[in-house]
């Protein structure tokens, strides 16, 4: 199965080319880039081991592959996906631009959805409703802080109360992207931690829009959620704090009911709180929780790869949903550690 | 005016020789230690460039001293202070042993207090309550998570439900002490965040009781309180997560209000949120603050160095305060930036 | 083909159960260990996703193994691979137990060989010479920095004078391995380098055997080798510096010459310098060379991940030379970058 | 007595505003930038704790100084220095642009020199040569590589061969300086190891000319350099390889006899190799040497902090002794670690 990338030149892009090489059934044929186009990619990630140039993002220039990644600004993807939706490609796209219903959309992201009867598409978490991404032909990838938060959330829907939760979120640098910022020079962000974003961070609709779902109602609920930058390449951690509103005893089994059967989802034993180093690399997500019956709170952490589980892993694991591949297919391979 | 350290192994102890050795008129006297009694300073922590052993940690090498400053666990604090009280030095201890009713702190730290007649000891928070600690013979200097805690929430006081506080604690590794500890060695914390001792964690009722009196109560308050270890070495920061009861454009007043005459806090402009970055090695607190209506909260943000502001650069301001000297004597040096 | 790892909790051995797991013709059959025998994988190293006890280290508990890894100390390799062999397993020993001869081991690590017929057994780098891998039941893999060092050294043998070589390495931490120890400890190490084990780090000899061999002299040669400790927990350079010989001209011809084909091995572009990033977690290795015709030298240095191509990846790769399987087989990952 | 900086927004000028903030004569009365000026200084660098704007780099500005430090590119310290001379100012220069002959800095900087009669200015080295610069208008201070460097050299003088010398430098990043850069954005640099700038960096010549001097010969010795950037915001490490020359017993009493009056220059003691951590934000060197008879050679590295010892430290120590004051006045605190 031919597939193509559209943002080759960027961290979400160059990660996708990694799992993608390493694909039992997934041939990556094009890999596009919009302003590095015609740059050699040994040049601008040597250590892919690949050479030869990137070509122009036009969808011209994928037609024919079966499946295609967008690792694209959101801007791109409004653009590129009903173009190669039409094409006939199957369409993962890892922005934001299918995430929410056209109205959150243009609030959130300050411009009109070009393609409103596409959006919202299918959620790509696939450990929350993988149903609904197996049939489809858009698939709107998750961001990596709610991917993480819903993790750390899904299970507590009727075992918490839904208004006041607070999601505290802790990323590593590439999740920034790769462009130049005087808070992003090494000397500055080597060994500093710091809030951002917050609040209005665009992470939170989906945050707020799966928790909803998770916790029975028909509609969203508010969040309050602070992302922060901590100094390392790769890592994301969400620690949530909820309202105790069920028994504390069934809060354990609720994760195990989840997660148990999740071949990418590990609860870590009572009293083990998840750690970023030990799923860098990798598909996984380490999920941990606690109760503190003193503060009437449940605490739940999911760390996951930012890259990975919280883009191009779980990008590759809806596009083997949608292509009717085994859902693991690429992404077996253990993290890097230490 | 003579004084001495008792810890001078560990690093508030290191830390305190550091900023002692700047200071105007506080002259150390003695620098004692238990294990590494005997050992010389100049191989234990060659940044010092002091020579000369570790005297044995006993109150006779500390008499004549005007202030002892105990960087010792609660147990021998627990053992040290009253004689020193007796032989008549001031002390300012770094542990937990006086900072707690004697009731809480054995539920807390799991072993009967010595000396409930000294307990709780004059709380070291000099921006919450500095008269009390002006008149004390002994001072509890607080723990780091919650000088940075209280700093962001004390000015919430009347502006914030006290209920359901939400305390996200991120601290750089020397706040887990000199321990040789797997989860400390580099190779597996270089590139690591993880949730630590939550929930329970030994600070948590120092930040229930500051945030009961701030906001008014004559009691603790509940919070949920989740520390994290974020790898650097140095730094501290608190995000506080409160619901917005009062006036939301009252609370950028109520931070100047607190804070524009205080030497060591800084709240920074609209938008900006604090990083250790800028406060490493100096004894200031920088502050961030915003309000997010949209879910009904306000979120605040104190970054300090876990080893200065967060201990043994309070212990000083804290020992100035005793001593009737100026606070900020022997602590105006700006933080070593990048 | 049915394979076994001694030495399963350290970080080679962990690392090689990490490429095992994708290697497509290895069985990873069983996973031995001395100290750690009977904890669960799960504990010891939870980014594996492998559950089941560790197996003590014993010979019988390897039995009907193909290849058998050694990712143990030399003692435990003196004692393990004459039996294994006598099993009939090949091996791949990652210690240097076998990498001299019985009178220079001795001198560099202090024990008796207790089977000097087996040393020197075969050396397994094989860009140097991979013929002798392939016939060999008992392969020596290479120390981390010998790897680097003899990569950036090998093309020089005809262009450099032999004596005068200086060689600088610069390893992650995790090539200090898993033990405590205070310079170990993150708050100290976290932004520090440091030289360490200068003069007579145990990696010497085989650098002058190496060197001795590239430069066609029937002996070692002496080189001067300080090995740096930096601040990463994976990722080695090896820095070198020889006295100029031959044409200048020659120098990038020579290099092209020894490398172009090889699977494993990239010349970097004139002017470009060979970064750790940019290998970490794949068993390639990136070099660079500059001559500096001013000061009569040529330099050259050569990147890898110590714990891939420095150990595991490149017992891997000796494995496969010795069952007849292609050289690459399993090893074909890109790196995780960033 | 008055002193001003040009460059204030650069690490070098910042570095110069905290030194000054706490020396006991010199009373900063200007702090010059070129394209910040105007800018704030409490938003350049929140950590000095400084309000005000940074003035224009015009020398008029600076009228009244006793002492100027210029933090400036080479190419602004050409034009500046003079100007200042004339108005009666002492210079400490610390860019390259005095340290070398004109001719000599044609060659390695590319622009002709434009006030040949400065060049050489004093070099700033004062453990080599104090008695030159305490008589000095201009000084020019050394660069962060020579220092350590030529520390690491100057007892060798006659130990070692003067030809063959190895120099290799470790660097944090922030010697790099504040620009924006795709090889010092965080996610790159946080985890990696490279060479750069070699061969032909531009330090090489002051080492050349330093070692020449201390090897007792009437010109400069051609040495091999090659410097690395290390994952650490501050540091420098510079470990220098010399063929023996002399009696290996006489090398460690060289070395004492060369520091052990030094108030900033401490020899470690056998076996103990200089750690960059220890030296991190305070004025020391830490030097440690061992020979390595077997390959004939002897090492020496020294430590330093980049920014202070190879920068604005030794900057302000040279100020001291143009201005007659004590040499280490304002120098005497302490390094921040961990």
């Amino acid at each position: 199965m031919d597939v193509g990338i559209v943002g080759g030149s960027g961290y979400g892009g160059s990660e996708l080319i990694r799992l993608l090489q390493a694909h039992p059934t997934f041939k990556l044929r094009t890999v596009a880039a919009r302003a590095s186009a015609g740059r050699d990619l040994a040049e601008v990630f040597p250590h892919l081991g690949l050479d030869g140039p990137l070509v122009p993002a036009e969808p011209d220039r994928l037609a024919g592959c079966d499946v295609v990644f967008l690792a694209t600004p959101h801007e791109a993807s409004l653009r590129l996906a009903p173009e190669l939706l039409r094409a006939g490609a199957a369409v993962v796209d890892l922005s934001g631009a299918y995430r929410l219903p056209p109205a959150e959309f243009a609030a959130w992201y300050g411009v009109e959805h070009t393609s409103p009867g596409l959006a919202p598409a299918a959620y790509g978490l696939p450990e929350l409703d993988r149903s609904r991404i197996a049939g489809a032909r858009l698939v709107a990838n998750p961001g990596c802080f709610p991917t993480a938060a819903l993790l750390a959330l899904a299970p507590l829907g009727d075992l918490a109360e839904p208004a006041g939760v607070v999601v505290t979120g802790l990323s590593g640098t590439s999740g920034a992207g790769k462009g130049l910022r005087e808070d992003l020079h090494v000397s500055h962000a080597v060994q500093n931690v710091t809030p951002y974003g917050a609040p209005g961070h665009r992470h939170t609709p989906e945050i707020e829009r799966g928790w909803g779902t998770c916790a029975g109602l028909g509609a969203p609920v508010p969040v309050s959620f602070t992302p922060h930058l901590a100094p390392m390449s790769r890592g994301l951690l969400a620690t949530v704090t909820a309202r105790l509103a069920g028994s504390p005893v069934r809060v354990r089994a609720a994760f195990g009911a989840a997660y148990d059967a999740e071949p990418f989802v590990r609860v870590l034993p009572e009293g083990v709180w998840p750690a970023t180093t030990h799923v860098r690399g990798g598909n996984s997500a380490h999920v941990g929780v606690a109760v503190d019956e003193r503060a009437g709170v449940v605490v739940a952490a999911c760390a996951i790869d930012n890259l990975v589980k919280g883009a191009a892993g779980q990008a590759v694991q809806n596009a083997n949903l949608v292509t009717g591949l085994p859902e693991a297919a690429g992404l077996s391979a253990a993290g890097v550690y230490p």
